[in-house]
């Protein structure tokens, strides 16, 4: 227990920095429990308010456009944090999480998915002014989150 | 059960509308479960963050300047989402929840101590350019969260 604890801190002071798009200089993250918890709470709000975009984007939901804007810039805004949180050693040989083991081994892979994914975030509020806009690129932002969810994510 | 999903839904709609400090024109949760998941996220965002900041007001990290700012900003911009979260029948007589049953019953004070929080949280990026400032902003900003938690979270 002693071991895998010091071999948790090693990984993520060592190799976890730096490790993806906005990691601070040094991991914050007392446990990887805690890591999953971080990066989980980010996607969940990302996941909400692009359910939001969807539901509008698909006519599920009367298109608001203060709405819309509002969820717009909500995803744009987290969706820089979750990636912080994939640290070496976080992932379900470990911890209970919806991250395959293969993301961890792939990371370049996954820091060039997860860029892709911020650079269609971001054109989600310049989009959500009208449902036309916003029907594509809530189409293209959920394509990018969909590419690495379909190779790194447990089917959940 | 169809009494308790009608109960929530007219409860979500009719009351839940304009709730607390953001809300937006309609409630956005298909079920009390979906509420509870979004605020615990936004609120374990701002704890981790708020934890990282009180490490460096405490001595406990090194203050590093960029990390200071990044979190800062992060605690000020995820204070305005959780508050939404808090819809009338996601109390737990119906969902696992740590929010008290008096929550939901003194919404007007809710509300009051959530504006005072992000009243706080709004300061932490002004004042995470030195230590000293922080710090002082860290306290205003913990006994502001910590307010809300002693009287209507449970004991965690």
């Amino acid at each position: 227990m002693i071991r895998k604890t010091v071999a948790w801190l090693v990984g993520t002071t060592l190799v976890g920095t730096g490790l993806l798009l906005s990691t601070p200089a040094s991991a914050q993250f007392a446990k990887p429990e805690d890591a999953v918890k971080y990066r989980q709470s980010a996607l969940s709000l990302m996941g909400n308010h692009m359910g939001r975009l969807s539901a509008m984007a698909q006519g599920k939901a009367p298109y608001d456009a203060a709405s819309a804007q509002r969820s717009a810039e909500v995803v744009s805004y987290v969706s820089h944090l979750p990636w912080e949180g994939f640290v070496p050693g976080s992932g379900p040989e470990a911890v209970k999480t919806n991250a395959k083991p293969e993301l961890f081994k792939n990371m370049d892979e996954v820091r060039s998915l997860a860029k892709k994914a911020t650079e269609e975030t971001a054109k989600l509020p310049g989009a959500a002014g009208s449902l036309e806009t916003l029907r594509t690129q809530v189409g293209a932002t959920g394509k990018a989150c969909k590419d690495c969810h379909d190779k790194y994510r447990e089917k959940i």
